[in-house]
């Protein structure tokens, strides 16, 4: 059993290894460093603090560093971690404040550092104004901002865009959105992006532009130094109060050059299953690291705070002496824009493509509850299956009916590589309030039976 | 490829069966009979007719007759099946109008014959106003009477007196079940079924009275022979203006005697994955039939409209030559109780000890998105998973939060017997209007895993 376990960051995968370390066992000495000033925070309520549907952005705060102490964790707030050196199990750490610089030795070392935004290299970028979203500081800021101005523009058409895209509207800003590329929401085909584009323009006549095929080529200040419009590269000249660049994120790693870590895809922390990087004694969680796609059988990087929180757990119970494997991802993502869900798992058609399977698809659209029911919503449903090996390869669902509900049905199905011929008569429990007699996701699958068992 | 298909029922699966069919195949004959005066409704929609958030009994008909003729399928409403002789490959018919008997010929019958209610054997049973839920006309019936009533008795603490009781209670009537087993919801574990009712007596205080170990020996009626009260074992006397009989259903075989079409359990006909009969060029589906249950390879009996749509389906691709498998059932249910979801998936751990099953539980009470969102609801589940081989066998789950996507989410799990070491990382997709960064049934599957691998 290690004496001491170091861990690095302070998001949501470091403190959860903390936390799990502790209940895993009561003597270990766990000390945890974070550059930020606080810790164990849920970024992905972010939006909503802007939206203000939540009032204090303390709320998003899972435990403070009091709590942690109270468990005889060691909490090190305003310390960077600069160098890792594994040969003489060590960390070099730089304290924010004084900026002394000093070392740590480890038993065990923990690295959960998470990602950082990628900022666009256009002119004006370091106008005021223009800003990233990934810590509370950030929320706070934009929300501030946001109060005092009418116009914004998303860079960027992920779900980080259309989370703040529903946070502005809602605050009645006039908000224009710019991807590069030709679609936004790109893990989702084609035709799914257009139907969630069209149902977002559509319910915010006059409130929101969205432009694909578009990129900023300029920032333009005030004598303040305060953007005022952002030029595109079709001559577009967009005035706006601020911006929020949902350009994306990598990995928190450029600390450990020179470290002999192994890396993985986008400069993510290679780790095995048991949450294991390349060298003995280093472990590493959350969205620092790589993933694996239970899918397709490669690396991925896809950083998502329920993972983070699976793989800190997993680390945990492994350095406290138990056995957990985190086998792989399955590419599962969620969000919502007002009252429509948004949701793929596993892959798409045109990734399927890419991947080399041979798929075939059906989409359904149709109401989530006995059609004579009040109240019903409509999902729109794609169902990707591979017509070699009849594998369930991944589902698309959007609507304001209840889509959550359908896309977790096909989520063991997919791990479990169920067969289309099974999935299809899938004993979903039925009653008018929660679905037709036959659910639409077995819908979509007798469709695709038809096309490739007639 | 057969000429003429005779389908004796007229509910849920036999118009499916014909339906599915002629798209199947557009040239062979098809005769539907059924002894009712309509066919192809829903009658898992009757409570909610009932209570009035469907006003008009029609909308719960999915195809009227004429829409089958438009197909060029025969119906023939108010003819009743009172004898199958398959040697001679032909059914005996009943005019219900004329009493006239006559013959049909088939090349292939298809039995969906359904379920009808057991009547049990009370004094006083045939007063007036005593009345089954199964056909429209039932419903129509129970409608009329509560909008005059103030007072009704259940009888019986199934999923169709729970349905009947919100319908009820919503009309502002008292209402009082009588239960002779000691639990509501019997295929529920009693720590579940007491949560229910719980619930139930708490949200209608004043209104609603759940009697279990209780029997009805006497109904009492006025001068004109309608019910007035009813008598139970313990003494008690309440006062009622109609009864509902939720004291179960039973397969309408009874015409089958002396068919040498085998039967199965609780004299349901059995089946095998074609959904043929032990007869060649008999099928049949829906109520009528018996069930395989996945979980503990047994015939099984329940009723349910998903699985008739489902398997008349199969048996329509099977006439047409086609090839379609119906495995079975997971024992999948679920209802409402105004907002609060009540369902069972697989089976309960009373039920995994009875088949030999050396199961563990846990049991969370969770809320069902993020903490910090407003608007959570609280969903409690209880997931069994076999100890011996750490496969999931079943899950309870109650609340007013999204217990649905919990359910669903594990219903391919026990399909696949999906163990419980990857069941518990399993990639659900996280945002904070949907779930917590760890799901509830995660977080049950994590519980277990704790009590049985370490």
């Amino acid at each position: 059993m290690p004496e001491k376990v170091v861990i690095i960051g302070g998001g949501a995968a470091g403190p959860k290894t903390a936390a799990k370390l502790r209940r895993e066992n009561k003597k270990i000495q766990i000390d945890l460093y974070t550059q930020e000033d606080i810790i164990s925070y849920s970024a992905c309520g972010l939006p909503y603090y802007i939206e203000d549907i939540i009032k204090d952005s303390k709320t998003l705060i899972v435990r403070t560093p009091a709590d942690f102490e109270k468990e005889n964790i060691n909490i090190h707030l305003k310390q960077k971690c600069i160098k890792v050196d594994t040969d003489n199990k060590k960390v070099i750490l730089e304290d924010l404040t004084s900026n002394h610089k000093y070392e740590v030795y480890y038993d065990i070392l923990v690295l959960a550092t998470g990602a950082i935004p990628i900022i666009p290299d256009i002119k004006g970028i370091n106008l005021k104004n223009i800003f990233s979203l990934r810590t509370i500081e950030d929320g706070i800021k934009i929300k501030q901002k946001m109060r005092t101005s009418q116009n914004a523009v998303l860079l960027g058409g992920g779900y980080i865009s259309i989370e703040v895209m529903e946070a502005l509207v809602h605050n009645k800003l006039n908000v224009t959105l710019i991807e590069k590329n030709n679609q936004i929401l790109k893990m989702f085909d084609e035709d799914f992006s257009q139907m969630i584009t069209d149902y977002i323009i559509g319910h915010n006549i006059g409130k929101v532009n969205i432009f694909t095929n578009e990129e900023v080529i300029e920032f333009v200040g005030n004598e303040n130094n305060e953007i005022t419009k952002v030029i595109t590269k079709s001559g577009k000249e967009i005035e706006t109060d601020f911006v929020v660049l949902g350009t994306g994120v990598r990995p928190n790693t450029d600390f450990l050059a020179g470290s002999n870590i192994k890396l993985s895809i986008n400069n993510s922390i290679k780790v095995n299953k048991t949450m294991g990087t390349s060298k003995t004694n280093v472990y590493a969680v959350g969205d620092c690291t790589d993933n694996f796609n239970l899918i397709t059988n490669k690396e991925t990087w896809l950083p998502m705070g329920s993972t983070a929180n699976k793989e800190g757990r997993c680390a945990a119970i492994n350095i406290a002496g138990g056995d957990c494997s985190f086998d792989g991802i399955l590419n599962s993502t969620i969000t919502k824009y007002f009252n429509y869900t948004i949701s793929i798992i596993g892959i798409s058609y045109k990734e399927a493509l890419i991947q080399g399977f041979q798929p075939e698809f059906a989409i359904v659209t149709k109401r989530d509850k006995a059609g004579y029911m009040p109240d019903t919503g409509t999902v729109t449903l794609k169902l990707i299956v591979d017509k070699n090996t009849h594998n369930i390869l991944g589902i698309q669902g959007i609507g304001e009916g209840d889509v959550n509900q359908r896309i977790n049905t096909v989520i063991p199905a997919i791990l479990e590589k169920t067969k289309l011929e099974s999935f299809m008569n899938l004993d979903l429990p039925y009653s008018p309030p929660y679905s037709p007699a036959i659910d639409p996701v077995l819908n979509a699958a007798q469709i695709i039976y038809q096309k490739i068992c007639n």
